[in-house]
């Protein structure tokens, strides 16, 4: 496997960016929607965890019947059980990353897996 | 488990948001360093894939040697072996996110993963 690999990403509807990383350990996809736009369907997972970043702009999700306000700086971790749908606000779009990981995968990090 | 956290980042030189958020598949930090600064030591991983994502301003990684230039919309994969270090531009600071997750770990995602 190369050391690494660089891309970029200048925006879209989505970007998925497992196969242009070759990624080993997650999927990532970059999103947009417009103003009053949603993802048009509710979905859980069967394994994985997903971990939603809000870049820009507001909206909100359900999760599992509950609603959580969304505005830029926002973080959320849902698990894979719970059932989520994002939407953004009826008067801005929201841009947002999604991070797909396998639930329990991760033991040490950081300092305990850093080789300095 | 609950079934999702919720955090906001507000800035600061690094935010971790494993703690935060109860992951259990990933880390993830995010980073400002500010115009001609840089991670004062070169790193690797002993298991961990790492994901950066730079958000704002510009600057450069080392891997491995060899310089990458960066800028608001790159996205690096970095395997766990490689000898990473990451600076600031001179002239403008650099904010990034580091997602570090293990590499070989994720099996089915999106659509083999999902449940609609």
């Amino acid at each position: 496997m190369k050391p690494f690999n660089k891309t970029h990403v200048t925006g879209g509807a989505r970007t998925e960016l497992h196969d242009a990383l070759e990624l080993t350990g997650a999927e990532i996809s970059v999103n947009e929607l417009p103003a009053g736009a949603c993802v048009p369907f509710v979905h859980a997972h069967r394994q994985n965890e997903e971990i939603y970043a809000i870049l820009d702009g507001a909206g909100r999700m359900t999760l599992d019947g509950e609603t959580v306000e969304l505005q830029a700086g926002d973080w959320v971790r849902v698990s894979p059980a719970a059932k989520r749908q994002i939407f953004a606000s009826p008067e801005v779009g929201i841009r947002y990353l999604c991070i797909q990981v396998k639930a329990g995968s991760l033991g040490g990090y950081t300092a305990a897996d850093a080789i300095l």
